[in-house]
């Protein structure tokens, strides 16, 4: 609903065309929010640092910046300093601490928690329920699931904070860990329940604990066509920029 | 706190008698609640579908019902499409998305995700942080333990979505990932931290990565009795409808 | 942000100096708050039990306690009957229950699931999404990483909850899963992902589905320095008691 009431929109927020802010929604200072953006009732925009709540005075807010297109449901929190690309969408209690860049069509699931200090392509889908450690890396068009984990220390409690790297097209299934600074290559998939201690070479299907590369992932057969399924941007295109046109002619056009 | 502020509750949907609107809460379109039923605050119910968010005018709210003697705890959120049989109950900050049927005197614990398009049985209890993919299938006094993911896409990404099932009395435990399309029969005990990749038999105990059915369940012992305790209707009964007369009687009882 | 807008305080609430309430937030019966201590938005403390929902009239909320100097971000719901020490923080959205015992120092992360009946020493530190099952026993300087789930029920479902208990200084990394009533020793290492179902002695890191000890910590070495990293308080001080005088000297002058 957006009746307005209870939303507390900060003088210096620059809000673009057709923005709506839903009832109680917080903005704080230096967020800017792009064209047709819709953030939904309870959330907190541009949330300040620990700073803000220890010091007296003088606290200024990083800016925050949300692009056009967006869909923020309710309940997301998201912290001063980050930079967000167009046609950005959340599910619900969302979190995402200060300093991350996402590129555009990004989304985020319910209940995602993301560290900070990270930095996202275009196109990722996050779905719910996602950590993503401080320091990680994601290519474009990668696919996380539930519960899967980016961590960062490799010797914890430590102050050596080294995030793992995921390469483009790269799925993530449920549940599965990726220890500090692992390098996994481009179109891969990690299966679900794996532990990822060492680096995946591209194009790798990889399984287990520790995760290891059982089978190129152009082996996969999907069992309702009787045919492979990778690489899949050949055959799941919702949602994706070629949708319209099929992978290869988007690959060649986009390379040009 | 039922203070009525800022609740807000559309003309269209209908409550039955003594029910208690927490503060904030939103009901919107089309959402029938039964008697003495309680939603506490900052509940939304009825969550419009995203078209609500797309379209202009012409938004149509799906019809959503919710039974009688329910206790909806704060910041749950309900999307419209769900029909939840009587004595419901949540903890805080559930979502559930569209088009689910849920039986009667079931619960969902907090933060527990549940996508959407599935069908639970009657008395299923759903602990903590559970995560049920779209068109799973529960079957009645299925109990699952903190997260535990059920999940439906063998080729991610992919548009052919195929939930598990789970039959009568089952019991998931911690950090379980159940594969697409797994058939998990009654009376199973899924060991914690199990990834169960193929079907399992009636009364089995499956434990590992990937599971395999390593006793049946009448072998477990309960160490603080020395005798077994499974199938446990016989040995637990808080909550359950045979707690006054006994799970054979009841069971002798309900087969008539 | 505290304009006081929607925040409810219950006249039997015992407030400190300086004390900050967010807006929206409510302060149930019964509920101590120490000077200096934050609340965000959003929260609610002293959460009432499960009886205040049944009964009519005649319900008293149990005493509530928390310490001075503490930040509780925004939505941390935390329940009646809970007696927390100075120096507490939270992240967004933590659930507390019931009847838990927390140090001086302690911090629980974004989403944290905490069940209650449980007892933590000083300078705990829980990441985000952790799940502490009821009649968990932490020491002194716990650190627990995300997704990480304390059991409690060996035949589930039983009534017969036994928790575990992890010792000082012991590191519990993401992912893994303690047993009903296993118990860790002091100075351990808990492998991401891993599966405790056997008691675990002093210093021992260990890994694994069913976790072994593999080795001493005192043979770890951090790949950054290519010295031994633990016991970790000689290497890490940040936010701790000895980060002035040093681990070994600390040790000395507390045992005096």
């Amino acid at each position: 609903m957006f009746t307005g009431t209870g939303a507390i929109i900060s003088p210096s927020a620059i809000l673009g065309k057709n923005v709506r802010i839903g009832d109680r929604t917080i903005i704080y200072d230096s967020v800017e929010i792009g064209d047709n953006t819709i953030i939904c009732n309870d959330c907190i925009i541009g949330e300040p640092l620990n700073a803000y709540y220890k010091e007296t005075g003088n606290y200024n807010n990083p800016r925050t910046v949300i692009g056009a297109d967006s869909l923020i449901r309710s309940h997301t929190i998201i912290y001063a300093g980050n930079i967000i690309g167009d046609h950005f969408q959340t599910g619900h209690r969302v979190t995402l601490r200060e300093n991350t860049i996402l590129g555009s069509h990004c989304s985020l699931g319910t209940l995602d928690d993301i560290q900070g200090h990270s930095r996202f392509g275009n196109y990722c889908r996050l779905h719910s329920n996602v950590h993503i450690g401080m320091h990680s890396e994601l290519g474009n068009f990668v696919f996380v699931y539930p519960y899967v984990v980016f961590t960062n220390d490799p010797t914890p409690p430590s102050e050596n904070l080294i995030g793992p790297s995921v390469d483009d097209y790269t799925q993530i299934a449920t549940g599965s860990i990726l220890l500090p600074g692992v390098k996994i290559g481009k179109h891969c998939v990690i299966g679900a329940h794996s532990l990822v201690s060492k680096d995946i070479d591209d194009y790798m299907l990889a399984v287990g604990t520790p995760a290891k590369s059982i089978k190129n992932v152009r082996d996969i057969i999907d069992r309702s066509t009787g045919k492979p399924h990778y690489p899949w941007p050949y055959h799941f295109d919702r949602g994706m920029p070629w949708n319209e046109t099929g992978f290869e002619e988007w690959k060649n056009m986009s390379e040009k």
